[in-house]
């Protein structure tokens, strides 16, 4: 099992743990916003650390930034491979260009 | 080849493409700040979807923060697999608790 | 009358304004969410052009951070003074030390 | 003397602080990654109050995001009257419409 799918499945394990004892289920604790704050600052995080962190930074941060997408992604009930389909979905359509990638 | 692999090959052969039709291309053309700055957008974009979206949305979103992420990786030259490594990594360190995976 | 508060009163009139002769009246008419994330995008831009834009593009995001910040205080109905009136709070507590500034 | 002229002054005479004591001599100990870095963490916070905080948490984030935005421009040496002319100037163009306020 690969790693990503193998994380959401521990991540979904986690939201009924003890907050005290399991960072997932501390997020839910203070519920969705913070769950969401989380995931913008370390999109932020990644952001600066592109333009002027070593690569070490910025392994880091797109790890916590992919850790905290899988969370949200969890406590909205959706499935990580429908983000995957769906990235799937948009290469198949735009064939030779991936324009239809871009975000408006 | 799964589909984040798979996505990120295709990110970096559109590297040296034609600005006018690759999307990849276009954003190198405007240089590192505009790819760092977009994927601090997407990072938004995401936490509000989560917050407000419907489904469609924030897996639009999560589509869009993980295009932007491998564009950022690769311009960079750091290849996504040592991401991936480094979330095993800590979860292997973690253990029992996935502390580790959190951000300060 | 300073161009803080002077702004804050035209954005309060634009409100009501034609969604199509208005940006703040069209931000309205997409909801609370799409004036959040600008907001958001806007705290990115001005974060990116710190590290890397030249003068003219930092004070040209600091002005639409500051701008977006007036429409969302506005859309909730919060006068810009009570913020004004935060940070003079912060600096009486902090007296000699500012750290009553710093956020968590 | 207006509130955000006081601030400005404080932070700009804070710089050469010890940072042990200060909040903003210790962000230009870290370097201008970290007060960009900041900068857009508190723009995702005031997002997310926006959306989702009680009236007192969006004054408190507003309050920061103004606090870090006079933070940037210092340590940019851009004095913040540049920021309010660049509104002033938005406002006379725009004339009875404000869309010269709108960013990309």
């Amino acid at each position: 099992m690969d790693t990503l799918s193998r994380l959401a499945q521990t991540i979904a394990q986690r939201r009924a743990a003890d907050p005290s004892h399991s960072y997932v289920a501390s997020l839910h604790a203070k519920g969705l916003p913070q769950i969401a704050r989380k995931l913008g600052e370390e999109g932020v995080e990644a952001a600066i650390a592109t333009l002027s962190g070593d690569d070490g930074e910025l392994v880091g941060e797109a790890a916590d930034i992919l850790f905290h997408l899988l969370v949200a992604l969890d406590a909205r009930d959706i499935d990580f491979a429908e983000v995957l389909a769906e990235l799937d979905r948009r290469e198949g359509v735009s064939g030779i260009d991936e324009k239809a990638n871009r975000s408006a």
